[in-house]
């Protein structure tokens, strides 16, 4: 019974990719609803998903300079005021903790929402002249952000990110660390993740409270809404004024340093579900997947199975991240099921018969393909297609974007053209008043100006007045 | 002038330790005080300690079956009260969040101290039968505790740190895995950090808020005073029972798991500047410290000094974490007292002479000891040395402990003994009142009921009733 059930027990995704999500995340025990509201637990399969990240993209951030550290999870009120567009952006949806050790606080503390106010406090005590400079430091660690309404990974509460601060004597090279973090979260996405991501700038109205400049990766979700995977801001020196961050420059003058900030966070697991899962649920990228394979062996019972696959497993399982499947209240049925759903990318299946002719079969979760091997070649045959699985999964959400990326020359051609989901490129005045517009009709926001720019038309599909530039635009999660 | 004045910075060790304490953490930039009362921040040079700590012994657990997972950092009152002890032992230093997104919450919540409550709720979600046993979870985090007296690293309200959590399903089992864990955090204290510990029970008075037994390991710092710098508690069904945490036994029928927990945290920094540290400022073990290495070139102005110290520098990086320091503001005398101060374990001395001879200074933080090496065999002397510098920082605290254990047969012997400090080993008749009676007139507290007990006298040191156990006492940091 419980076999026949399997699949049903998942939403169609195509019917209903919101539930079919919920169901996910709890089938494949990636998370769990908590007793704090809108707060998940990560569980160890989701959590190794976040660990393999982590663990890329911290070598990525050092290779460039970047040091680890870190600071108070806890913000006191005066600080959190001191940048006028930052404390307007976060403090309606940051925690306040008023008690503590059974007496009433003197000042309010917020659970960070993000670092920069304590941060560039530190940086201001720390920093005295040009030859301290850059400070490129970051730190892995929770924060909080009081949001409304929640979906695991998606929008969390409270959810698990890094955020890189640095500081720097002139605006050229912070503007460079600037792109150089974003160009890292796109290798991250496509060479990690292997999902191809839309990149460029936001608008004035969508970067981040206090940021002069605020850069995106965009990825496209199965049902082609956009999803905002990374930013990286440019600061200038909003931060660093008001918290009196200064240094002595080669002239032996005092000036402000040049801020940056740019983060990524378990919200990446959300994009994962969204980017590759399919009707039998989730598919997971090799190079993060906590299980890349898994060993499911094919009448037990008969002499020799069990033995020959211990023996396979405890050679693979040097190589790759393995499972073998010894599970006998379950048929190899439900458990190539089991798998599937929970987006393990190859199977190997092998019974008395496979064993006898030296072969197995490998299963590829992406294209469900079936390839009888040597069980000599094993290694070679599963590291070849664990590079083909990353490719093919990169190609297809790629081929998505093509397909779902349609240009609107006015007005009517966005509505109608918004309404079928995916990307939209049109052209822009630059006005807020526009986007303001656009999403109140359409709820379709920009998504980046795209370094890349091309010429659509010479006016902006609102307003009609003169194009400043190509924005993309897109529904959101 | 900036020379002399280097040693005298740091406040003598032995006049004032406290003070040398702060001096050092400040000095040597592991972190620094903020904003936020009571927490600190950590820096890249702090910071990457505690990397290296987390490494270590994250793979010790992972080869245990230990899984990572992540578990909301806010805890509903209702939850922390279902434990009485617990509550009661937690419930007066922590913080609550009573508003949150501008509206006042209706149940407060605290940040965790620990996480059991939290934890322990999940379990209870998850758990049914005894094929899913054991769940052996962890996550590392931050926790908060309200400490009237903060330190940094030793006491701070905030710290970071590894939970562990595991459910069982016979006490039996729970009780291994609390000692397996103990003896994890016996290997990363003397294997990683060269900190000799004692170890052993806590008595029902010092054991954690709501546990069985709580395990201990115990550290000696440089002026004997002992410092708690792990735990590992058993806890019965002291939670699964009030959480309701049931599985179906293999007999059928419904049984409330038993449960450990364990940690480590960012303590650990502290007790290594407390146990190795010296006169001369920080002495960091070589398989933690940041810089393995740092090669200081004398004479850089000569010609082909800079390039031979960047090719060696090159080359060793590769195998050390190494530090080149090419500062053309500091003269080598001071860069030498710089990098002792911060604990680098060696340090290699190179001018115009040493070159020619193709020779170079190798120079022990640990001894002072200068050896000249032949520099074709840098890699092989450098790799014997940290050996050997390892070795012999654990040596240095071995014989502090045990010159600095002393046996108490009496009362009176007891309090003259305990003025010098150090560990000492008394009888105990198994009372609270006799530790209690202890503390108040010595202000010594019971360290651990060690596993190898001594036979010292049949009557316990303080009433002169029969004797239960041997203790082990020590004033505490």
């Amino acid at each position: 019974m419980k076999e026949k059930d399997f699949v049903k027990e998942i939403t169609n995704i195509d019917e209903d990719i919101a539930q079919w999500y919920t169901d996910i995340v709890l089938k494949a025990e990636l998370a769990d609803y908590t007793d704090t509201k809108g707060c998940i637990a990560i569980k160890p399969y989701g959590y190794e998903i976040w660990e393999n990240i982590q663990k890329y993209a911290d070598s990525k951030f050092k290779e460039t300079g970047v040091k680890n550290t870190y600071f108070p999870v806890l913000i006191p009120e005066s600080l959190l005021q001191k940048e006028k567009d930052h404390v307007e952006g976060f403090a309606p949806e940051v925690a306040w903790v008023t008690e503590a050790g059974e007496e009433k606080l003197e000042e309010r503390l917020c659970i960070r929402p993000t670092s920069e106010t304590i941060i560039t406090t530190m940086y201001a005590k720390w920093l005295n002249s040009w030859r301290d400079l850059p400070f490129l430091y970051n730190q892995w660690c929770n924060v909080l952000r009081w949001e409304k309404e929640t979906r695991p990974f998606l929008r969390s509460r409270e959810f698990l990110w890094q955020e890189g601060h640095t500081i720097h004597e002139t605006a050229e090279e912070a503007k460079e660390r600037t792109l150089q973090m974003l160009n890292i979260y796109i290798d991250v996405a496509e060479n990690l993740l292997a999902i191809p991501v839309i990149y460029g700038k936001k608008t004035e109205k969508e970067k981040f409270a206090g940021a002069d400049e605020t850069y995106t990766i965009e990825a496209m979700t199965y049902d082609g809404r956009a999803l905002q995977a990374g930013t990286s801001h440019y600061f200038g020196q909003n931060f660093t004024k008001p918290f009196e961050v200064k240094f002595q420059n080669r002239e032996g003058k005092e000036e402000y340093a040049y801020q940056t900030s740019w983060g990524i966070s378990t919200r990446l697991i959300g994009a994962v579900i969204m980017a590759h899962g399919d009707s039998r649920g989730l598919k997971l990228p090799p190079k993060v997947a906590p299980i890349q394979v898994v060993l499911v062996p094919i009448a037990m019972h008969k002499e020799g199975v069990k033995e020959k696959a211990e023996e396979i497993y405890q050679k693979l399982n040097k190589k790759f991240r393995m499972k073998l499947d010894l599970r006998d209240q379950y048929s190899p049925g439900y458990k190539f099921n089991d798998w599937e759903m929970r987006g393990v990318p190859l199977r190997i299946e092998m019974g008395p018969r496979d064993i006898e002719n030296g072969t197995c079969i490998l299963v590829r979760r992406d294209t469900l393909e079936k390839i009888t091997v040597s069980i000599d070649n094993l290694e070679e045959e599963i590291n070849n297609l664990l590079e083909a699985i990353h490719k093919n999964m990169f190609e297809i959400c790629k081929k998505r974007i093509a397909e779902n990326t349609r240009v609107a020359h006015n007005f009517e051609e966005f509505t109608k053209i918004g309404e079928k989901g995916g990307f939209i490129k049109a052209m822009w005045c630059g006005n807020k008043e526009c986007e303001e517009k656009i999403k109140e009709l359409t709820a379709i926001k920009s998504r980046c100006i795209p370094f890349e720019q091309e010429h659509i038309s010479d006016v902006c599909v609102c307003c009609g007045k003169k194009a400043e530039k190509m924005v993309i635009w897109g529904k959101q999660y």
